[in-house]
């Protein structure tokens, strides 16, 4: 078959591919994400490029206005490549704003908190070095009996149990070591799993990766289970975007032929690509990692393990298991030790994931005595509301806006994202970066904190606007729509104008009306008052912070006592890191997802009018909002 | 590369093999299977064969007489094939007579024993048929949680688990079957874990196989877990055999380059091919065999888990495993339903296998409150004694003369053995083969009333020469010592002449001694006399019948009270068979194996003087055998 080169611009990466392939697909593989919320199916009209040498074979689309045709315009996923060719990718097209330099950060570098430590320091995987004594012509049991034998006292209740695999190489390692062994033990299905026996005494060196898998990010930390600390952590976008920017689209992609190979194969990639920088950016050794826990929603989990989603998408919204088997490692295709293993926190339902019952777990909500909440703003806003005695969860279609995802300059909360805004009355801005780097983009916190100064200074109105009468050099008219200038060029390290447009302020606005409105159907459901709520746990991929009061002011929280918040950041990621660090942490769960009740928040009848109604900011009835003064 | 024909006589099969072939692999690939109990290696001299056509490339051996040289005979092992082959295999070059027709039986069809019963009913592999509730919008719970709700109030106190890969297609099982399926349920380690999920009830159709991995034969049975029927038996000669006729010379070929793989590649050929063969002639479907349970010594387990064996015969002689961990069948290379699982009996030591464990679950001994023992008559001479509260065993080489092997006209207990024989005054000689089939040859049973009849006729003094002076036409000189006639071709439907000679006399009498003085070397240890024993348990690949008095008269067995003793057949295929129609019997095992304390032979003083004594039929002291009339 014919290959061709592709050249993409402004990224300047070229990729090979063979003939046949279209552009978004070459896109992809270039490293360049582009939007397509269809998956690909011609239907969106949203990765429009520009071919600008070469030949492509692309169908007339009716989603291709005059003006765009006239411009040389095709949808990428309809373009097939025919020759080499040199192609031009309008900003607006991109769904994933990568931006230069590495897209990654280590945040939570250092000793795991406080909070973590609820749970009895016990690993998931334990190392146990044993010394035997070696055998003689009266003791000639097994070596397998003998190893079994010396870790028993060290195994309490549970019975210890290996697979024929791990036995095969087992005579040759006790006598190469004299006997001193370290054996790997996990804790899986109500017992202690041998998974492997390693001479001398490896105990220093256990280590193991905590992910959350979200639809829009994949976030993954290493972490040293002997010393409780984390090494470092990575995010990045989930690989899976390209083919649909939501979970509906991916699992209609998934049921198309080899599409859930490839949903598959991407978020793999993803993984396998932060267990792999993170080894080699903390110098451990890879064979050193042998267990994987992962957070995710149920489609996230069904995708990753290589399961049919699509009833997910069927009324009545069965997902096919929503307590994951636990697997080997090599099984799912992770690249830690062969042996190593791979857990998953359960699920409760279609809407409320793994991710949801890792943060409970996180937070200690279903050990709470009073009233608690917990929000977890991502993709889909998940709130919780409950205590140790009953619990009720929902989802909300926010969208991945405070990740980052969708906007001009919208990027994840790593080094070089805005995280921290403040403006004068002039409209003149001081900003803070993620770990003071150059200025890159602006993350889900940045974004909070630019709408409250905006609101607060005029520079939008109630309805989210843009003022085009101010008079500032900040406020221009951009292609499309208004923009306001947050840093200029060479501003705060920055390498281009970095902005916020109309059309970002109105993607946010929906998503902190979706969240707000769900949290008020909830309690409105129960018949509890936000004042009966003790404790509010806010949770999400925004960093090391998230500024309460700027939340409330632009209606995303509900206007209470700023005493009752607590930012908890990443909690799937944190429950799963406690999952790791102590296995009855993750045993809990298995109880923990069955008490709490799904609430269908489409089936509420005044969900669609709160909804309406927070669709202001900070809310159309400013009586809501009493501390908010405009 | 090349490839020869090589055609051996009298057998007249063909085989095709490649430039570089000995003639002993060309032989074992014809299914001809020659004497070679060094392994192969050039040093026994046993696997003797004529080149009457075509080249080979031989080296000059010292094992090889010149008498022999001049008849063009050469070492099997050490003729390279270089050019299309004639070849002629003398009768004393093959270890094993396959003989014409078909070389298996069934031979326990129908309900199983009594004895089994013990155990409460209850398959290592189960089946539930649940009919569950379809989902809807108030029940929403996944596929997986739903079928093991059902699945809950069936499995008692145990745990239910699944793999991953029996989960992938469940929810398509689930609908195409309107939420009606059967669960497929094995008892695994302490849980029930869900092997498969299938549409519809076909609880009807659970099969399983039981094996007694023999070092000189192989016997596999086909169990209805529904009906607790045995379908039918299988035996056939270990295809290891031609790569070392005992436990040790097997050991040194796994350790040679690829040993280990040709060695388990060999008898998981018999194991799969008794499957199919069973499957096939008892008209079951393949995908509905879950389970297969193994009973064998400790190297035949190794090798068929494919383990390196070599440290058992190393002092301090220490197996690798001696409780296996279950396995899925598949990983072992089983051809059964591919979600299928295999288990094996326990053993306890180097020398006191699984086959052992299998038979004292199956003859009861450890449930015994008076003195019992167990002797199992197979390749080793296997002993337990002991009751409820104490057992201690032993092992003694025997060698296989009483499977058949090695001997003149030995066979297995297969349709057309001679299985009993008596002999008139004028040494004319009656006698019946199993299934009344026409004669093909001698099995062990048969061999032991041959020998006491012979005693009794005086066809053989009791050094057991075969006496030159009878003037018998029965009796007559062989190539290389004297034979009796037990049937001349055409009697009882004989093809040829049945003999048996001097040197397989001498085989059997070392055979008898080996087992005899190992009793009373054991009862001595303990202190105890063979009269304080209750109950002795006979085992072995006997088919069905032993006549315990001629085993008496020929010195095999102690001369006490008749009623002592019980023939139970092959006790570890029973103890196989228990176990896959109960896993409480199999679970039993793995606290049995613990409570036998192995006792070396070879480290007691008078063992070797033992043996020596017992080198008369019946014995040198007539003393000992009162009832033995000469």
């Amino acid at each position: 078959m014919r290959e061709f080169t592709v050249t993409f611009r402004p990224q300047a990466r070229s990729v090979r591919v063979s003939q046949g392939t279209d552009l978004l697909t070459a896109a992809t593989k270039a490293g360049i994400i582009l939007s397509a919320s269809c998956g690909g199916e011609g239907l969106c009209g949203k990765c429009l490029v520009i071919v600008d040498k070469g030949t492509v074979k692309a169908e007339a689309s009716r989603l291709i206005s005059a003006r765009e045709r006239q411009r040389g315009m095709v949808l990428a996923c309809q373009a097939i490549v025919e020759s080499d060719c040199e192609v031009t990718v309008p900003a607006g097209s991109v769904e994933i704003h990568e931006h230069a330099g590495h897209d990654a950060e280590e945040f939570t570098k250092g000793v795991v908190l406080e909070r973590e430590s609820r749970f009895v320091f016990s690993p998931l995987v334990r190392k146990v070095y044993v010394e035997l004594a070696s055998p003689t012509a009266d003791d000639s049991t097994s070596d397998l009996d003998r190893i079994e034998g010396a870790l028993k006292p060290k195994a309490g209740a549970f019975r210890i149990s290996t697979r024929l695999t791990n036995v095969k190489h087992l005579s040759e390692v006790l006598r190469e070591s004299d006997f001193k062994v370290t054996a790997t033990l996990a804790y899986r299905d109500g017992a202690l799993e041998a998974l492997s026996f390693e001479p001398g005494d490896t105990t220093a060196n256990n280590l193991a990766f905590a992910f959350d898998i979200g639809t829009t990010t994949v976030t993954g930390q290493l972490i040293d289970l002997t010393t409780k600390t984390v090494l470092g952590t990575r995010i990045a976008f989930n690989k899976q975007s390209p083919y649909g920017s939501d979970v509906i689209t991916r699992i209609i992609y998934a049921s198309e032929p080899g599409g859930l190979e490839t949903l598959n194969a991407a978020v793999l990639d993803n993984i396998n690509e932060i267990i792999g920088d993170l080894v080699a950016a903390c110098r451990v050794t890879l064979s050193d990692v042998y267990a994987v826990v992962c957070a995710g929603n149920m489609t996230m989990m069904h995708l990753l393990l290589k399961i049919d989603p699509s009833n997910i998408r069927k009324a009545p919204y069965v997902p096919t298991v929503s307590v994951f088997p636990p697997v080997n490692a090599s099984e799912l295709g992770f690249e830690i030790n062969p042996k190593g293993i791979a857990a998953f926190l359960p699920g409760v339902s279609t809407y409320i994931g793994g991710d949801i019952v890792s943060g409970v777990l996180a937070c200690g909500l279903a050990e709470n005595e009073e009233l608690s909440l917990l929000i977890d703003i991502g993709t889909n806003g998940e709130i919780v509301l409950g205590n140790r005695e009953w619990m009720i969860g929902s989802a909300a279609s926010a969208g991945p806006a405070f990740e980052g995802s969708g906007l001009a300059c919208g990027m994840k909360a790593v080094k070089g994202a805005i995280d921290k805004v403040v403006m004068d009355g002039n409209l003149d801005v001081q900003l803070e970066t993620i770990g003071a780097g150059a200025a890159r983009g602006i993350c889900g916190s940045g974004y909070i904190d630019l709408l409250c100064q905006m609101l607060k200074r005029g520079v939008i109105a109630r309805d989210g606007k843009i003022r085009r009468d101010t008079g500032s050099r900040r406020i221009r008219k951009a292609e499309t729509n208004y923009e306001f200038v947050v840093a200029f060029k060479g501003e705060d390290g920055a390498a281009e104008d970095i902005v916020i447009q109309d059309d970002d302020i109105e993607n946010l606005k929906r998503s902190k009306a979706a969240i707000y409105s769900a949290v008020i159907a909830l309690l409105d459901k129960v018949a509890k008052s936000i004042t009966e709520v003790k404790k509010i746990y806010i949770a999400g991929g925004f960093g090391n912070y998230l500024n309460i009061a700027n939340s409330i002011f632009i209606g995303l929280l509900p206007d209470i006592d700023r005493g009752v918040y607590e930012f908890i950041g990443n909690s799937s990621l944190a429950g799963a890191r406690m999952s790791l660090l102590s296995h009855e942490a993750f045993e809990k769960t298995s109880e923990l997802y069955k008490s709490i009740t799904y609430l269908d928040l489409s089936a509420e009848p005044n969900y669609m009018d709160e909804y309406i109604a927070a669709l202001f900011f900070p809310h159309t009835d400013l009586g809501r909002f009493p501390s908010v003064r405009l």
